[in-house]
């Protein structure tokens, strides 16, 4: 058997999420049906994680086995056809039969994206979380502080999420303002259900001046759900790169 | 009675076209009913000019009456929250009793924005026309010197349309490369239906060597729609301003 690797690039705005589902169109499964009519294998593709319902990829991993004689490289050319022009394979390649998208990913990086003006504008909408009042990006930068490092990040986990433990390491958090937009990059080894989101969300409302700088440290501590903003819109999020081979301790951006 | 102009942009991808129809979503329409729920008048605004189904604009101008009080400026902030996020407006004034969006429009710019990679990419597909194949650029930028100046341009025009002349003016064109897209900007008193796509069909054509430059001289000359390229795809379009006060005679990019 041989095992296929994907780099997949998606709008995730017309699907339910990565994973399939059994009512709703989901990435996951746009890319079985494609890889049935290029193989007519029948498979369920294994991705480096979920992405939420709406959520962006510009290289989102994945990896599936068949049968078949297609070279590697070739697949891209084949599936991207088949595949709806939301989601693209970007590259293919055949790796070592033990090679597990999920389990052998050991970090990845995630940029979430406000559009920071007054204006609403159609152009920006669904790549981006609009927030009219300017943001004070300094306050955001200092809180950031906060969640780099291992913390328990039980106050930003989605409620009915169900996980062995809430404690996770962030690497390091950028914040960078070009022209109108604030670009927030996670990079870390793992992340809980909308952890991303919710830590965005809450920065956003330091940014605004609705909490202070310090109530970052305060609300990790609470590990309260309740405390932290609420989860920040899906279309600022992209998934921007899953790492394979990392063998520094620390990593920063 | 008072006349409001506005300054509109909008993702064209949801809809139509401009122009109000009976069985589909226009900008004409969502704006009307917009205006409707701020005012209770019921009105027709007026466009510039109509952009086809799937057609952006950064920079549509419009202008309606209304017997309301309420300020020129003010309109803005009350119609947004009534329109799709797909439509708003970027600017709202009182203007002249006279003032006319159409009739007075005295220049138009549009841009034609081509994705040239080999690599089709979910992020740019409703905003550009993807175009595989290298574009020898020199060439594309010899030929579209052929189209600035009066033509008659009736080989650009979709077939079925009706008007009482063909000839047109372009005051410039201008192509450039930045990175992987290809920006061709056209500067014009006004345009025939379909004539910017049209000449970017031939553009490319051009560009993909499957057309001689020379040929955009013979095209214009035959008058002729059957030797013109294919109309290139409506999401790579434009409009990105509207002019009413221009002095001089000639104008370039």
């Amino acid at each position: 058997m041989r095992n296929i690797k994907l780099l997949i690039e998606y709008d995730g705005g017309n699907y339910a999420g990565w994973q399939r589902q059994d009512d709703q169109p989901s990435i996951q499964e746009e890319l079985n049906n494609a890889i049935y009519k290029v193989t007519k294998e029948k498979i369920d593709i294994i991705g480096s994680g979920r992405t939420d319902k709406g959520v962006h990829a510009l290289g989102q991993v994945a990896n599936f086995y068949t049968e078949t004689s297609i070279p590697g490289e070739r697949f891209k050319y084949s599936l991207n056809p088949k595949l709806p022009d939301d989601i693209q394979i970007l590259e293919s390649e055949e790796v070592e039969e033990s090679f597990h998208s999920r389990f052998d990913a050991c970090m990845k990086k995630y940029k979430y994206i406000v559009y920071n003006n007054p204006q609403p504008r159609p152009m920006y909408r669904n790549f981006s979380c609009h927030v009219r009042k300017k943001l004070n990006v300094e306050d955001m930068k200092k809180a950031s502080k906060y969640f780099i490092g291992t913390h328990d990040f039980k106050a930003f986990m989605a409620r009915k999420s169900i996980v062995d433990t809430t404690v996770r390491t962030i690497y390091d958090i950028k914040i960078e303002k070009e022209q109108d937009f604030i670009i927030i990059t996670f990079l870390g080894k793992s992340f809980l259900r909308h952890m991303v989101r919710i830590i965005s969300g809450t920065l956003i409302k330091i940014g605004q001046g609705k909490l202070m700088v310090e109530d970052a440290k305060k609300i990790i501590e609470s590990r309260d759900r309740r405390k932290a903003a609420k989860t920040a819109p899906p279309q600022g999020l992209f998934l921007e790169k899953v790492y394979y081979e990392v063998e520094q301790k620390n990593y920063y951006l």
